[in-house]
């Protein structure tokens, strides 16, 4: 219900600004005993890290979580875990330039949600775009690494940049590990070389560029999800386009979807070497009536190129004054460059939340073909 | 939080099967004093009916709606208003043919949601897809018809499909009032002739196909929507692809965003003729930030093809058995074909459910650049 | 967050008035393969049924249940279970005597619902209370029922009537059985012809009495409920205060426990014969820190005199007129007696709940002193 | 839906344990524009505070509250006001004194919500409580801090102590200037010292003793709450017995109404003198069929005794073995000593709440008889 939270069980709320003091979460909900230290988080929030190459913000911020509340030590580990109560979790902000914000503390910058929450609220904090910065994302992807150790192993989530600007990866080549390798996050290595240059134009050039992220969750048992308006896809539309500069989300074959036969798009079943259900194709991403099928859910998110440019706008401000905006100062070229770790959270939430959900509604397990019953 | 329901003021929740003796929806929130009778609601419901055209099931029903609660006359007009009460909907399902269910009853439909209904609650109403059939939607689209009297004649909805196959309209020749003029929703003349040969060849083959809906929100006053995770592109986004069949939805400029530099995505502001801001171009898709900034709200959907075909397709059954399977019966041979009245009403109910929301912060109304304050 | 509906993960919402057509609800959220027939619904409408005794409305309701949708045959047992997905629940209206009601249509009828109504909403259906007629409380009887089937037959909830008026039962004569054997669920014999000639008098009078009713579940086990903002007493006491008339709501020892000391009020635990936990007292009502320990979970719920007395009372009319008031028709003189079913149900609709919320959090079960880890 | 917050609208989610580094609360859902510096909310903090007198606990806590986020400079007078995004508070926990908790880290407390806590997670933070302790108050003060100032000067909100064991003030001498006179928040002067007496006994018994907290709000307009179950009397139920000790809530004539006649208990109306509707008593506390109806809205809490006694009690410990506890250390006699200000907060946040939900649902205001429409 809240503006700023999301999930029904594993229920995140964010708060923070760019330029306050500090920003962070609370996850509530989580299941008690779970094993959970800072470097549990922390992994996370460095692979989200500005300042890890030329190509992302120069802000310089160690994104040091610290865990304020709901974690114990075990009786039996003596290892802190979970304790059942709400998780706070803190990420001060350090490098807060002092900069002179005077000049854009009246003006839109097209793009930007400056009109947007101006016409709102009336006021905003104007300061490296207050609460809507990316920056906001840091606490995301502290609740996405509880997500995951709710999740457990058996569920791998990983996301690629397979898309910047016009040029995208070759799916032949692909290989996860090499996500890794490369500061895009892309799966493809011959790829790499050309975004770097293109990049490098677009940043001279002080111009941005947009970019699709894809992600796959790789075991997630079948039945997770619900048919009407809980649906898994759904909530990953809505978790996924909440993400800052999403502009679209698809799941599975996504919009190429329209243009195939029934033939080709109902994925077929058989009855895998091992007894378990097998899926000739995954056109459906994982998700079948709104429930996951055991197959991988896969998605993808195309995000808008970064509103910050160097090149003048035509624009106003808030006196209603025709004016030209021009944006100095540290951005990103492509923001999408560090949304995969974001992404990559948001699907652990998403997940985790439906885990519950389902452990709710039916004690967890699924049913198999074959009168075996509930798993 | 609950599985069969949507909205956070409006709240809405539907129930029913496609072979029980009926379906609706309890519409709970709205405000007192609006006037609502049988008609506002079937004006929307019949553009949704089954049997309208050759290219869509030819199952029989009125889809007769009667308004159970809510509504009582007004002292001033005499007529029936909302009373601010629950509006209990319902529609009773006349043409659940006695057909004879056994050869699916045990079978997994690739494409369905069979296999994950079975896989998740071990028991399932197979008859005509159950609670999965296209039928709910019925639901939806009355549910729309309250939250558009709730928006008034201001706020403008409409659909149109905009893809059909691998067809698309030619978008120089749209018109709006041509979507009234064929079965397809389609606004342009000239692609529906291409359509109709298209879908006679798929009807013939017992095939199917894939198609995008679009639809735009005209007279949005800027301020609704909210930041961080009840965003008006997100609240959208998880309507949307909650709708049966949907695999993708976009907002604005969307999947296409990615190739866009900068300068062409952040579109430029002026102050209009009228003293009103003036957006020159909507890549936004009429958000920013997540709040609506007055300009045309506008999405798109994919839909998958229908999964039910003539053609044999390798399954499984609820016993592990490999088989084939092969639909027969009332069949659309494309989904979408009816979906656009659909996707109309999830956005008039998510847009009268962010107006409510920012009239409760806010009061309602935008603030104006040059200090005249609040609208 | 809905006005009309109540639960987190059994999510009910309600709607109708009394002398609409029909009114019902929605059960959502039940678990999937529960057996359930109208009659197991119908059997705790008939306790809740207007015209079982003189003390009670005439009016004349068979208040019959119809399922429409959620329920389906099972594969195995050809019987009808829950399938997972909304349960609607209707009850038509069938004695709505077409009575003048010009007398009181403008007319606010102290201690009713009448002025708040009018000033929230401006409109009011005033035909028998409208919305908030008692007659409401048969779609919470009806979910209540539906709760039950969930919590199973080791968890026993029932409710007695203790005070009617001054007049409170002897509890050393306390005898669950009895509460079926007179019209007033009066678990002690030598009150009930106290009570007789009492209500005797407040009806010839054209009076009314105010009531206490108490509950209380048996077999809950430790664990359910939540520490903080979700806790078992405290959704009890929402739900239990939001039954018409409920002006106060006491767990355990309740208001009683102000008085006592610190010795008195702890329950003290031993290790039963059967290796259990056992408590020496229940001061607590079976929920410490808002979670359940197994002892018996207890409340009591005041009723305020039915506000419909024939005797004139001052008020004032929508024209802001001063008038005299004087309610004639057919009302209970004491509307707690039939309070109790709903209290019941009421009781039942949280357990379920928390039991859903328990497992989904926990996976269910309870953690046992001795290091046998979870039940 | 989250298990540690509250609030529809004004969302207040509370995190921290009595001996971890901090604790603190998110409000989500506060309006734009609305003056709040951390001295607005210390004020309240500084009544609710341990170490005020010799009779609650001598915790040396500054409770100093920061305002983390939410909150920025106003362009039109440069003070701080809130934005509309997320308010984190967050008060640092200072005197967790570094005492060996061995003794009770495996002991069940009676009374106290060690068992139930261990019967759920199998794992709780036994130092001071954990949160389960009085400490989580603060959260709850601080939150209604920034509830009043939604609330505005208009709506008064005041608490008073109104029996300490078994002695209640004398109504008759009822002067709420009295309650900041005392430490007791006595409205009655004359009781003061028999309370003082009382209390000195307990505390030097190392017994304990409950109370009873009444809280009245003034100025509350007509139309706030909603008529089902989100009946104003409902949520502050819930609220109100969510509060850590509490076993009871009434509103208005409470428990007293059962033994009410309806003449008696009907409020009657009247046009007063300056035109306005005018109620004779209140024994409905302000609350008409769930919705406020413009006089005082008042209710009263019974708090059981602080369960934290010298007096050895017989108990269990987690290894399920008989044992004896006696509590020692820093406790107060009285928790509902300092109960009075949690009990504004949760009142102001569940009035901030209904006026949010009000002003969402109607637009705010009230119809006031005489067809002069909405306020």
């Amino acid at each position: 219900m809240s503006y700023n939270s999301y999930g029904h069980l594993l229920r995140v709320i964010t708060w923070g600004e760019s330029h306050g003091p500090a920003l962070g979460c609370v996850v509530d909900g989580c299941p008690p005993g779970i094993a959970l230290t800072p470097e549990d988080i922390q992994v996370w929030l460095d692979r989200r890290r500005p300042g890890t190459s030329k190509f992302v913000t120069q802000r310089a911020e160690p994104d040091q979580v610290r865990i304020l509340s709901g974690v114990f030590e075990d009786a039996r580990t003596g290892g802190p875990v979970t304790t059942g109560t709400p998780i706070s979790l803190m990420i001060e902000n350090v490098d807060q330039r002092s900069k002179d914000y005077s000049d854009i503390a009246q003006s839109f910058r097209p793009g930007h949600a400056d009109y947007a929450y101006f016409a709102k609220y009336g006021v905003r904090d104007y300061r490296g775009g207050g609460r809507s910065s990316a920056r906001e994302t840091a606490s995301r992807v502290a609740a996405g690494a509880v997500a995951r150790k709710i999740l457990g192993s058996d569920v791998v989530i990983r996301a690629a940049l397979v898309q910047v600007g016009a040029i995208a990866v070759d799916r032949s080549r692909w290989d996860w590990a090499e996500t890794r390798n490369n500061p895009f996050w892309c799966p493809d290595p011959g790829t790499v070389g050309l975004w770097e240059e293109h990049l490098g134009e677009v940043r001279k050039a002080g111009s941005s560029v947009g970019a699709i992220v894809e992600v796959e969750a790789v075991g997630v048992p079948a039945g997770w999800g619900a048919p009407i308006y809980a649906k898994l896809d759904s909530e990953l539309a809505s978790a996924l386009m909440s993400i800052n500069a999403a502009k679209g989300v698809e799941i599975g074959a996504g919009f190429a979807s329209a243009a195939l036969s029934g033939e080709q798009n109902a994925d077929e079943m058989r009855i895998g070497g091992n007894g378990q259900v097998e899926f000739l194709s995954n056109n459906a991403g994982g998700v079948l009536g709104g429930i996951s099928t055991g197959q991988a859910v896969t998605a993808r998110v195309a995000f808008k190129p970064t509103s910050s440019i160097l090149t003048p706008r035509q624009s106003i401000d808030e006196a209603g004054k025709e004016i030209e905006v021009r944006t100095t100062g540290r951005h990103d070229p492509c923001v999408a460059l560090r949304a995969a770790p974001v992404v990559e959270a948001m699907t652990a939430c998403v997940l985790a939340d439906a885990f519950l959900m389902h452990r709710a509604q039916t004690g967890g397990g699924a049913f198999a073909p074959g009168g075996r019953g509930r798993s």
